[in-house]
């Protein structure tokens, strides 16, 4: 029988720069009831992550550019918040109205570069995404490891799509375990090939986590247990993010 | 503690038109050792809510128009198949190469109008979505409320994305709940309102489905259990389908 156990992990305190992730958890998994097993896949919010990291701006230090300054007032918009959008931006998908598609210099196609004003400590600060999410994974990964656990890591985020309203969480960094399950090759129980499937469960594993995190409660981290992986230390997320001359929406 | 248990329901038979879903998977859930209850949410996958509706075309039977027969002969595609694409789209979205991404009549925004060729039940056949896929719900949500039960039922699809690579499971028709849930105007931990905030539980539920029901084994059924829900029959899947005024991406 295939079954999945998902469980918010409770109790992290407030995550300062300089936080060590993996001990944090550990002890937070402890506390929740659900000591962390070899085989388990945690997956870790991104905003705990940046701010371990010291990935937060307070918005009065910035200077907005002319841009920012014409746009933000024409869109009733914080310039410097849109100044720290197109820092984090490597190129604007789209724009229309005080809508801002972005592709952040990692490779995400996102509103906003994933800057989040919510959840940020303090008004009058903002979160900026993990410089490398998949390092970020690795080290909390090794983190683990060194305490005698095997554990994929997944960094989650809040995104929207094209196509469909509400948002849901993805993976935007990944260590231990590849983020896409190829079927490509295999075959169905009536002897049919599949000749294009190939599942991106990273991004279903970060989905399930968000029903038992939650976006308003200080629920930060799940653990999934129940899911088979194989383990691999070279994992990126870099297979997940489609390369622009594939990409027919960009 | 919030937790999820999500469990792959095994052991349906080959589904044949006219089945009685609600039945045969509520038998299926006793056999699985994981019986319904009330406040479970059950996610189906699409193909064999297709094969109950009779909703199976015989390649051989299908006409191709010039216009399927020049584009096919082109890409080396079956025009039979590429016939049946364009007849369930109401729009070709984008049409590059062989790759064929069309609006289906009910709005989804897929590759080949959702048109299955694998998983068929037999060769020279293809596998079409349901006509109405929140009716297909309701019509399980309503077999198992006569048999005493409260359950919220998702039909469940594997679509691709913009932007990123692999295919996830994602909803086209529910039933019993809200897609949608939305955060907007409550308060975070620090006292900052959500002005966007709105995730799609029904995506994130299949998705989650998705990790136990696997495409090649035949497990086309997943109970999901501890997921809160308010039960509301009204509900539809339509708040998730993006107008066309509002897609910046069509």
């Amino acid at each position: 029988m295939s079954s999945l156990h998902i469980t918010g992990i409770e109790g992290l305190p407030e995550i300062t720069p300089g936080a060590d992730l993996a001990a944090v958890i550990l002890a937070a998994a402890e506390g929740t009831g659900v000591p962390l097993a070899d085989g388990d896949v945690l997956v870790v919010t991104s905003k705990i992550v940046s701010k371990a990291e010291g990935r937060t701006v307070e918005l009065a230090e910035i200077e907005p550019s002319p841009f920012a300054r014409e746009w933000s007032a024409k869109w009733d918009k914080d310039p410097a918040i849109v100044e720290i959008v197109l820092r984090e931006a490597k190129r604007i998908v789209r724009q229309l109205g005080p809508i801002l598609i972005t592709e952040t210099y990692h490779g995400f196609v996102c509103a906003n570069s994933g800057v989040d004003q919510s959840s940020s400590g303090a008004h009058g600060r903002a979160v900026l995404l993990p410089v490398d999410p998949d390092a970020s994974a690795r080290r909390i990964r090794e983190g683990l490891r060194a305490a005698g656990l095997d554990v994929a890591v997944i960094i989650s985020d809040t995104f929207g799509r094209a196509w469909r309203e509400g948002q849901t969480d993805i993976a935007i960094g990944i260590a231990g375990m590849q983020p896409i399950l190829s079927y490509i090759g295999q075959v169905d129980p009536h002897g049919h090939e599949f000749l294009v499937q190939a599942l991106c469960t990273a991004d279903e594993l970060a989905a399930a986590a968000e029903l038992v995190k939650g976006n308003v409660s200080r629920v930060p981290v799940a653990l999934v247990r129940g899911h088979a992986w194989e383990p691999d230390d070279t994992a990126t997320i870099a297979p997940v993010l489609r390369d622009q001359s594939k990409d027919l929406f960009r």
